[in-house]
């Protein structure tokens, strides 16, 4: 790794484009009965003919043995060490409601909850209320007034909101008040530097008064605050590789993280068809094009190892039009695994290909776990891979004399 | 790598438990007739079993080319950057005779030597006098007063103490007075930072009257220090990872160590026989095990490549009983390699094995040097091993949103 600012010198632009497929979750286990994974279990002639001629390998996003979340998991494929650039819960919660954020505003993830008679937390999670009711609560919530900063409160799914503080010299080295557990009382909002005092009273005189608002609410008596965060202060993309690059995510969370490192987001159907026909019509107005698919990680979470392989087939079937549009650069990967039979997100390296004119094929003929294990790239962290698709496209300069 | 204060973040404690089989300096080279390495000339089925099952590779302890000591090679293992926590040559040697030190005492590996009539050394090693010998002349030493630090001198075996000082203010900065070789004088003992100039006068001191209550005693004429240390601060294990630790192993060093990393030592045989019966007795009570297997380094220093080669066959019949433990984690692994042909430490990578129900298997059916080259986790660092170990016990929540 040269670092960022070195990359920014030694980046040019030129008409070459890259096309980076992110299968989210898409690395898998041995099935118990066939002892194959997911990705040797689907027919997929289309990634296989890719890995035929590509650098293949494995990644670790974030480090062995490191699970990662969504947000580090993309931002070590977009080059970003995820260690440093550490995106707070509030931040990653905004994003997955594509809120635009100032600079300087502070974002916290909410709960609605349930406190019972001594304040004790009864239920986190207010019994899941209906994102109806939860959009009414935001009404009355976002009628708070405190000196010193704005306030929103946005709705999200069920019991969730993000409360956003606007305001000059706020803070966000704030601990929450999310004791995450039940049978606690929330807990007063601790500043964790003194410049964040001012920012720690506004954040419990919110609590306190949302308390006021929501007290002959029943079961969701009480509010839980926790990841206040500011947007990180990330170079974009097209700083540090001087490249116009685009997004097309079918959901919100990634088109907000795309947004985050200066993708514009393009309007796309749902379906993986839908994103590839998005593809083709913009295939002139950009040089590197983020595709997120999600299906792998959904079906993975869901730990439904068939309904993993049907999506991986059907991401493969969607290819042929892709492929028809010879990207100088393609990169199929994943920002993590998410093997269906532990239904959650993994730290297993995940298999990566990259095809080009100028990569250096190995002898993998398969896009799988096993088999990109032999491949040019072995096992290799994450943030290496746009250094690698920058020089494939002939993008990067000489380093040194 | 995330670091140990982000790992501390995301430990959590569960009924999972893991065992870490450490087979010291199990590495090797290939003899000069059969071309065989001593693991690829034993026979193992256990080993060879765990490996079929297994995430395989092989680590690097400090890092290519570097041969580590068994205090740095041992601290790799369980997770500590051994450049950081470097930990002194008088530490170790206090730690080898399961010596009790306070965070604030400076501890020094000492020999007894000959000097000669102008004070130069004839011999470093005092002719390698017997233990018991080396103990009356502890006892003469032990008599020294000093203003300002509390003295002790405490045999090893044959011609090696170690001196402990203990006071107010003492700095362990200072360099040796051994020089090394035989031919030249003991050295002054100098301060390496202001902060030790009275602990060097301090240390002066000893040597000068050391040399007074010496100066009959022939071939025992005078001593010689180095490694003047004090107690690394290491974050303990319970901290980092939230486990409860237990060390099973037969020699006072590994022991020692165990120690400093906030494991409970438990009694046991001193074959791997008792070690494995210590591990089942213990089995419930602990969620960490360490066993420290000693035949294969001691055969691969004595040069006894057959000896090494029994030696592993030895362990792996002792495997069987560990194996109906069931662990739900397994390492197999070594803190360095030691070679038959070279008859001492090496800086060549050790074979890695983990096995979980959630690991990754590879295709390695064999547990050597060639066939763990192929392992799903390549070459990799030996600190990166506990983050796998913690992933694979499900002990560790997700990184980042």
């Amino acid at each position: 790794m040269i670092g960022l600012e070195r990359m920014k010198r030694i980046s040019r632009t030129s008409t070459s484009r890259i096309v980076f497929l992110v299968m989210d979750g898409v690395g898998g286990l041995p099935h118990s009965v066939t002892g194959k994974t997911e990705l040797e279990s689907a027919r997929k002639p289309n990634l296989d003919r890719i890995a035929r001629d590509s650098l293949c390998g494995l990644i670790d996003p974030v480090g062995p043995g490191i699970t990662p979340g969504s947000a580090p998991g993309h931002l070590a494929l977009f080059g970003y060490d995820p260690v440093k650039y550490d995106i707070g819960r509030g931040i990653v919660e905004a994003l997955g409601i594509d809120l635009q954020l100032g600079p300087d505003d502070i974002a916290a993830r909410g709960n609605f909850c349930t406190v019972g008679d001594r304040g004790i937390i009864a239920d986190r999670r207010a019994g899941r209320i209906s994102t109806a009711r939860n959009a009414e609560l935001c009404r009355l919530l976002n009628s708070i007034a405190i000196n010193g900063a704005e306030i929103s409160v946005i709705p999200v799914k069920e019991h969730r909101f993000v409360l956003i503080l606007r305001g000059e010299a706020l803070s966000p080295e704030l601990a929450d008040s999310d004791p995450q557990q039940a049978g606690l009382a929330p807990k007063k909002i601790e500043a964790l530097s003194p410049r964040a005092e001012r920012t720690a009273e506004i954040a419990n005189q919110f609590v306190s008064q949302a308390g006021s608002r929501l007290k002959n609410e029943a079961s969701t008596n009480m509010v839980l605050l926790r990841g206040f965060s500011r947007r990180p202060d990330i170079p974009s993309i097209p700083e540090i590789y001087k490249l116009k690059p685009a997004a097309i995510a079918a959901y919100p969370m990634y088109r907000g993280l795309a947004k985050l490192v200066g993708m514009e987001v393009l309007p796309t159907g749902e379906s993986i068809e839908g994103q590839v026909e998005s593809l083709c019509q913009h295939y002139g107005d950009y040089d590197f094009f983020f595709i997120h698919f999600k299906g792998t990680d959904s079906r993975g979470e869901d730990g439904n190892f068939e309904a993993k392989v049907q999506a991986i087939e059907e991401l493969d079937s969607a290819l042929a039009s892709l492929l028809s549009l010879d990207p100088d650069v393609l990169i199929v990967t994943g920002d993590h695994s998410t093997p269906a039979t532990l239904a959650m997100h993994s730290w297993h390296p995940v298999p990566f290909m990259l095809k080009s004119r100028w990569c250096r094929p190995d002898n993998v003929v398969e896009f799988s776990e096993r088999a990109c294990l032999a491949g040019g790239m072995g096992r290799f962290a994450a943030t290496e891979i746009m250094p690698l698709a920058m020089a494939n496209a002939l993008k990067l300069d000489k380093f040194g004399a």
